[in-house]
């Protein structure tokens, strides 16, 4: 498994495995991994030759007063995960890679990203849409594979893919579970016991 | 030389010259053809394998006053100058191929579009960002030519592919112009002579 921080180097290796004709898995996250991440590198498994999954807390899609730079993360635990799961490659962009001075490009998918999540949160789904489209030009996949949990989410991806002619299979993938019920979640770190239980 | 209708049939050529290791120039055009578009297509000739272009009127660029229906249009005409420069495939879609029932995503490049031809006409580089992406996507091109005619337009592409990570060389080639001094222009055909003498 290998780990690659630049855009241009993930592209190199995405072209030299096209190239190869090696079919590629996507599966992007913001890491701090859990069972439903991993349901999703499995399906991408089992569907492609080479599994590639993003690791990258993406600043674009967090309003101001959102939970930015307190999002849990744990690079050595998602990357002993990853291995488990047959990765074999994660690309882990730093924010200045993806977002350096200057940056001004966005992607708007306009239907879909009103009401539900989208009325509370104005620039969440552009930024969604933004980074997926940025990661998909560098990582060159055949198939992504995205959560229902996140449905507006998985529904916005596959949109975009098709109108922009990206090319792209966009599978969705059951919600996972904790024994208790509870959509898995990296942001259930936050619950206290009893807002646990009440979740 | 081949023309190309469809959206999966263009990425599937284009997916296999780069699965032969071909490289890939591409120059988009609304047709109409001038000296102007074949000196974009001769400096895409010399630095890749394969050439191709499009012709394709994109009624996201125009304003509701705009010239869309009157845009001047010679398919044939422009199919005997592509045979002449070698153009390998024109790509040809229709409005519906593009933008089908329901279609919703769009590019836009902030700082970039705002002020020159950006004030006046709000909606006309979003619409550029917007079809030169699926354009990309379609046709996979290592390098793509534009005019500096369309100065703004060069930045912005150049600035969009940047920040897209979508490893493609945007060239910019200088502006041809007729023998008395007029940049060479598809619109020039609307100029009475008199004019077309003042411009």
């Amino acid at each position: 498994m290998i780990v690659v921080k630049s855009i241009g180097e993930m592209r190199k290796r995405a072209d030299d495995w096209r190239g190869r004709g090696k079919t590629i898995a996507f599966v992007p996250t913001m890491g701090f991994l859990h069972e439903g991440h991993l349901s999703l590198m499995r399906e991408g498994r089992s569907r492609c030759d080479v599994l590639v999954t993003s690791i990258f807390v993406n600043p674009t899609q967090f309003g101001p007063n959102e939970d930015l730079d307190k999002y849990p993360r744990d690079f050595e635990g998602d990357e002993a995960k990853c291995r488990t799961e047959g990765v074999d490659a994660i690309y882990y962009p730093s924010v200045d890679e993806m977002y350096p001075e200057g940056y001004q490009t966005y992607v708007t998918v306009e239907r879909i990203s009103l009401g539900l999540c989208g009325g509370d949160r104005p620039v969440h789904f552009r930024g969604v849409a933004t980074v997926c489209t940025k990661l998909f030009n560098a990582v060159k996949p055949h198939v992504t594979v995205f959560g229902q949990k996140d449905y507006q989410q998985w529904q916005l991806i596959r949109r975009m893919a098709a109108d922009m002619d990206m090319g792209i299979e966009v599978v969705g993938m059951p919600t996972v579970r904790e024994s208790d019920g509870l959509a898995m979640s990296s942001r259930n770190k936050y619950l206290s016991p009893d807002e646990r239980k009440r979740a």
